[in-house]
């Protein structure tokens, strides 16, 4: 197969999954809630997060569909995140994929709850996995630690706190690191641990993560501006507010750090076979132009 | 050791861990997250989900702090519960406990983040404790369950969902159940969890806890219009927009139910041995004054 047939199996997959995690509670009388969170969480997404778990998983074990509990409450978290930085206390985001935010269409206060409610969500089907107990609990662990105060939710409270000021190299790396390279290395992780793979194993697939989640930030950084110039006819560096990797580095450092961290990524692989899909995967995501 | 002692006991040594579990981060940068995230969660509250969660777990084993991980993952999220319903958004209350409310204080994205953080935290917590993994496993599942969609997010929904309606005797106690109930049925059955205790110890804990939340949200119900009578002047009923149990049955009824309630939960602790303080406990919260 080729990588996007790959890819589109393992997300059809994952959004059948999550559509029937969600449909045993159609007949729950906070039926608003539950659309509130299908909303943010199905139709649309790449589900990057989920497929690295699916394919780590394979790597590892061959069965892929053993980290689906994982994978899903990855996406869950995912969507959880999105909702609350897109609130008028966070972001003030009117639009994400094309489409109203959350709050937009359901109200500021459904949006918090629905936040919440995928967050909680995610470590009930996280804990449902049919997966040895400490291998269950390993897990959460290493989920729960990207997400919260040291992960995910520090990273964006950083990011906060750092807009007025210009922040070095290693700040900058901290944040991002945080901010969206915590819950890539929760699901490359999350993938070798229900693959059962080995402690060396288990160190490459973050290895990995580390260094494409950067790259990743760092593409996206480039086509903000780009995106920016191209539509809005703005040169570079007037988004001089924000510290971004272009701010740093300017547009043609960042190129060739994207291709130094994804080279470094895809690298950390030799621990594994079959990794054809996983190379392509990281060189189109970190190549990409939307 | 009089009832007051024991409690008081519970309190000093889950405050010490919360305290000692937040001075592993001091010298992170997002110091500001942790002073929100503390401000709510330490200092004050009565504790009594701890509590519960100590003394089942002595009840099964003797050795309640086997459980001490989930008590505090359980207030972690109590404190998040209720710096998400004071935003503006939610309840928009200015004051808790006689404290300014954590948005008040720290700015509204700082108290959805601190909330958020809360919630994640208290999952790396849990997921921490020194037990077999599949107790673990169980435990989270509860726990997630309990306060998620199905739980306490889907009972504050369907609160917000009722306000313009006068609701059944049957949604009412469906609302509390969830809303408050199932948050202290987490803590019981938790208690029972980490002591290793049985089957039918965690059914009758469930059972205790049940009918111990709705006792307590009864009296809640209660004392919220005692209060307003005393202190405003205003009359029973004027409350009349709110689905309270009061609504439902009026005062008098309530004190029977009050009592009522208790003596179920009270009934469920025959499996155990040693309930003199948890029979205390459940007696004294179900007839407080304030």
């Amino acid at each position: 197969m080729k990588m996007d047939e790959i890819s589109k199996q393992y997300r059809d997959f994952i959004e059948e999954y999550l559509k029937k995690w969600f449909a045993q509670f159609h007949d729950e009388p906070q039926r608003v809630l539950y659309e509130a969170m299908e909303y943010s969480l199905l139709g649309g997404g790449k589900r990057i997060r989920a497929i690295l778990a699916l394919e780590f998983c394979r790597l590892c074990c061959g069965d892929w569909q053993k980290v689906a509990p994982f994978a899903a409450a990855i996406e869950m978290i995912h969507a959880y995140s999105l909702i609350h930085d897109d609130l008028p206390a966070m972001d003030n985001d009117d639009y994400r994929r094309g489409k109203l935010t959350n709050h937009k269409v359901y109200g500021e206060g459904m949006a918090i709850l629905a936040g919440d409610a995928l967050l909680s969500d995610a470590f009930s089907c996280a804990a449902a996995a049919e997966l040895p107990g400490k291998d269950v609990t390993f897990a959460i662990q290493i989920l729960a630690g990207n997400i919260g105060s040291l992960g995910m939710v520090g990273g964006q409270v950083l990011d906060i706190l750092s807009e007025e000021r210009v922040l070095t190299e290693q700040e900058v790396l901290d944040i991002q690191t945080r901010k969206t390279g915590a819950l890539i290395n929760a699901s490359c992780a999350l993938g070798v641990i229900a693959g059962g793979g080995t402690e060396k194993q288990l160190q490459a697939a973050c290895g990995f993560a580390g260094a494409l989640g950067l790259a990743f930030q760092i593409r996206d950084d480039m086509l903000d501006v780009i995106g920016t110039q191209e539509e809005m006819g703005k040169g570079v560096g007037t988004d001089a507010t924000k510290n971004t990797f272009v701010r740093l580095y300017g547009l043609e450092k960042c190129e060739e750090l994207v291709q130094k961290y994804t080279n470094v990524a895809i690298e950390q692989l030799q621990v594994f076979d079959d990794t054809e899909y996983l190379i392509s995967l990281a060189n189109s995501l970190t190549a990409r132009k939307v």
